[in-house]
């Protein structure tokens, strides 16, 4: 049996759900068609349809820096701006990603608390891109992010405000859903109520960090889109040969509901991890949790002990109005009770008192 | 048991090998570090070094259009060319992913018998290029096709002597191995000396056509390149986070020479088919069958009846010098004695006489 | 009085006409709006409209390079297929601008007598496109040269059936017009005839070659495409500040017909120099001369003896079906009878069989 | 005689010094080699060379976006980041040419008082990206503008540690020059202490705002840069065939100091214009005048009232710690003591009380 164990630096040092390895293990069977042309993919554009209540067409890439840029790069022109939150993942950890495919479009982060974009920060960066005329790359693109960089969740009503402002200055609007399955499992939505019914045009919709092995689906609701998607995924090098396996992933993901109880369970879990951490003297959430990431101030002590004991996390920036050592905690579908009990049980140790190690282990450096 | 039955379109509609599933499925157990920094990873990287007798590199992609794509990007900078032939994959089949990922540089094809490029082929261009300064792209890169396009193989003199004329004029030299493991089989010589020892940079070790689910390893025979690689890679979306699957699947490949077993029985079985059609009567190879594919004149009533059994490969162009309908038919790992014979015996009725069927049944597309 | 004395390497060897010059000198008077919002882009695009018989935008930039680049990166997608001449300049001397500007097209050369392409050699590379799908680069632009690059000149007739044959399969159309004011010279028809009229969507409409200083005029006869373009040209870094500088140059050259008075003039100086070499012994021309370059077979005794006596011009490629050391020459619109006569009596001497210099003296590396 | 008159939006509204066109058509005789090869633009190496005191290479352009976007590419891999002031010209006013040139590479802003980054600034982004290892873009390159957007100036000094800090993390350093003259006049220091001897890497020396036509030049301090320069150079459409005419621009421009009394009389005129507006009642410069912009705190009736006067100008952004309306003021090299002193009147008239006009007149919408 799978669990995270003292390892929260993140939901994508997990396994796969044995479903979705299943899946793998049923689709080895037989020759097929390649590049998209089996059963496997046609299920998944009916199962998504479905989950969504609409037709869709859906492409499965192997990460989400793909299904971003390629999103992007489909909604924005090489002459275009992309806004987003400054925090974005597209904006700090791809690499470039965004400015690569779309030709050199540039991304613009907008502050914002808790992770969020409201629709009136859109007004000064237009009506300056506005002005500036040809001198100014052109607003293409409004990219939100589902949950957000600080574990908050958009609502419905919010996602609708943005959209709304987005599409009457004619900007399209991308979702990087990365971690959208623990957005919805917190707002009890459906999935059309928090994407195309509130006005998003392309949705990033993350597996990998919630069950699947290396999947990530992006679902295009407007299939004017859908044939310039395809060219720019063949040619990203994110076509699949035998694409039924990337397909079967996502088709055990999202049938039968795996994708909800994954996310419900990773959130709980971040629920019971905050409700353990925030009792204790001197640690404190600095965000709401909401999904399944946790921000946390505690003692420096305290965070040199947990390391010493072989919890990896990582440390993270200082919100806006917060103070002292914040870190990042993050459960996954596979955390278990126990995961979560043995941390908050040496953050306690560690919180009352118990003098801290002369030294901190190291971490691996990077996130996600 | 997997076969590829009547489907001799490609060797990528064939499933995976078991070994390869089973390393999945045995890779999914606990939490592991992302992006690479995890025991298969370390283990792949030790495993192409022994069995290249040298210190690599490796970075797993997922297909082999990123593979050629960053590998080329890599090498060639965005005011370069790169002289390929003309029939070479990164020219017509990767819509465009060697311009896109390198920043616009220019893909030059050259003609050559055989699927093969000589050294004396680079004359003309090279010094055109030089003349022309600025105004032309910098040559920057040799890539080859091993096996090549149309089924042949280079062997290490001709690899030798591409190498010598490339480097002496600052060419860098790449291969696109997508069925090297096959042209390997067929020479007979260590991986050592068809690449490295040739004179070759940077090597696109193809798995996936040849047993893996999705998994095609960059090989990084000169470690200064290998941050830019990395960098690049990432940008690409072509960085899994869970990379142990996909280094599990290399690691199986390679482990134990599952890589060599399956592309000698590919090979075998294209020899027993090309021995098969060859002996037919108005059925001609057009070219030598040195690994697993073969190019193949027959009349177009064959062909179509062949196709109206059920049988599936494609129509192909027809090479300077043949004359007729040429069609392509591919092996792979898992092609039976049966699927072939089976393909051999229903060409013979139809060759011997009987009536074609009145239309031939569609056909899939794109070959690979 | 500018004359292009022995240097007949090209037409862009050339000072500027002094009506060009003029112009300069008057438009720097005083403070102006910058960036075109000015009263020369105005005039400059009324004299465009007027001219071409049909309201048309008019983008000045200051290279045929620019020029060519802009207009085919504004009709061709990054997944996109730009066909032309294999000799076409956009293909060997722009050192990989179409491809930079799109952000990765691929420019696609097709063979064809005299430098033109008929549109029956549009078949096979688009019936390729198609059976590729997605892996192939969509087929999006058709660019001919006019005049072409072996100084023939398309008719009405033959644009009209090629941009038929480019417009009943979605593609665009683009004139190449670096020399295509001696193109209509010698068709002695409407710029409009021989444009849009006859199924152009853009042209670029040299000047600098035939008088201006260095200006090209994109004439954009789809004003759907103009927002795009001018972001493109600014993101280019081809915007000028000081516009006025750069329209004036293109109003001189179409008020009052200079750009045709040019034309002709060097058309007709092609002429007297085709004839006067055609008569010499062993001296051939390969190519008809309908415009202002002029491509000559002569021994090479003759050829390096005119080099000694201080003539400038290039070696170039023997085109199909010739035999022998071929050489350009180009004339211009200040080339004079006396410039050409002398050159005739240098030949004539020396192919009356006055032995050849030892040595030929250096030339300079690029044409253009 | 030129005067700006009223226009006092930018320095680019101006026309050209007559020494320039002077040159210009002093140029315009007989045939030259094209591309550079020609003795205007080897005299413009040899004079960069003398002024700079050390061997440079002289890349003449068009515009100040080409220089700074080909500068960037040259030294900014795809997959690096540009770190520069948050209001620099590359950052809002080039419609993502850096983006475009380099292929995708960040420009990343940092915030600081009067325009200017110090080097502290530096740590937190460097480490940030240190931290993110291949999930961010590699910091490669250090923008300074001068003199800066505010009108300020880097002195030796704070260029010096800027660089150091830059050179010390691997960066390069590139100065945006499209007023580095007026900085130059303003220190009274040599070229050479505020650039190469201060660490600065790459130099864009705009010319074009201080009395040029249309030409900017490069000047590279490391040969080394120099191939990939011009290779940039002509596949971005910069390169141009009459170079004489860009060449004889910038040799006039930097013969016998035009370039030095241009700037000096354009911050003179700047000094003016700020003791005269400094004295009136509710104005107040909100930034030190020590190039030729000014920026300025005024009633909004003032301004208002300047519009109706037909003076042109532009609202500006207020900047931190200032308040109310601000407008910027830009003098030339061309500005008179009339032009200032007409503005300063009619500023003091309205500023004294006079009622303000009823509404405004438009304004063009791009500063520059």
């Amino acid at each position: 049996m799978n669990a995270t164990g003292r390892n929260f630096g993140s939901d994508n040092v997990t396994p796969a759900s044995p479903e979705v390895i299943e899946a793998i293990v049923a689709a080895n069977a037989g020759s097929l068609h390649s590049y998209g042309d089996d059963p496997y993919t046609t299920r998944l554009n009916e199962l998504a349809s479905t989950l969504f209540e609409t037709e869709v067409t859906v492409f499965p890439v192997t990460t989400g820096t793909a299904a971003n840029a390629l999103a992007l790069a489909t909604l924005t022109p090489q002459y275009g701006a992309v806004y987003c939150h400054e925090n974005a993942h597209i904006m700090t950890d791809e690499c470039g990603a965004p400015e690569f495919f779309t030709g050199g479009a540039k991304v613009i982060g907008l502050p914002g608390a808790d992770g969020k974009i409201v629709p009136a920060q859109l007004d000064a960066p237009l009506r300056f891109a506005a002005d500036m005329g040809v001198h100014h790359v052109r607003p293409a693109t409004l990219s939100l992010t589902q949950s957000t960089e600080w574990g908050t969740v958009y609502t419905p009503t919010e996602v609708g405000a943005l959209a709304e402002a987005a599409h009457a200055r004619g900007l399209s609007v991308h979702v990087d859903g990365a971690r959208v399955a623990n957005a919805i499992a917190h707002l009890g939505c459906s999935p059309a109520e928090i994407t195309w019914k509130a006005g998003v045009d392309m949705l990033c919709l993350g597996a990998t960090k919630n069950g699947a092995m290396a999947a990530e689906a992006v679902i295009c609701f407007d299939r004017a889109r859908a044939t310039e998607f395809e060219l720019r995924r063949k040619r990203a090098g994110h076509l699949w040969s035998k694409m039924r396996f990337l397909s079967a992933q996502l088709v055990a993901y999202l049938d039968g509901g795996l994708w909800l109880r994954n996310a419900r369970h990773a959130n709980a879990m971040a629920a019971r991890l905050a409700a353990g951490l925030a009792a204790l003297p001197g640690v404190r959430l600095v965000q709401a949790v909401e999904a399944n990431e946790l921000f946390v101030a505690m003692p420096d002590s305290v965070i040199e002990s947990l390391f010493a004991d072989g919890f990896e996390f990582y440390r993270w920036a200082t919100p806006a109005g917060a103070t002292g050592p914040v870190v990042r905690l993050v459960t996954a579908y596979c955390t278990t009770d126990a995961d979560v009990d043995a941390l908050v049980v040496a953050a306690r140790r560690h919180a009352d008192g118990e003098p801290a190690p002369s030294e901190g282990r190291g971490r691996h450096p990077h996130p996600c």
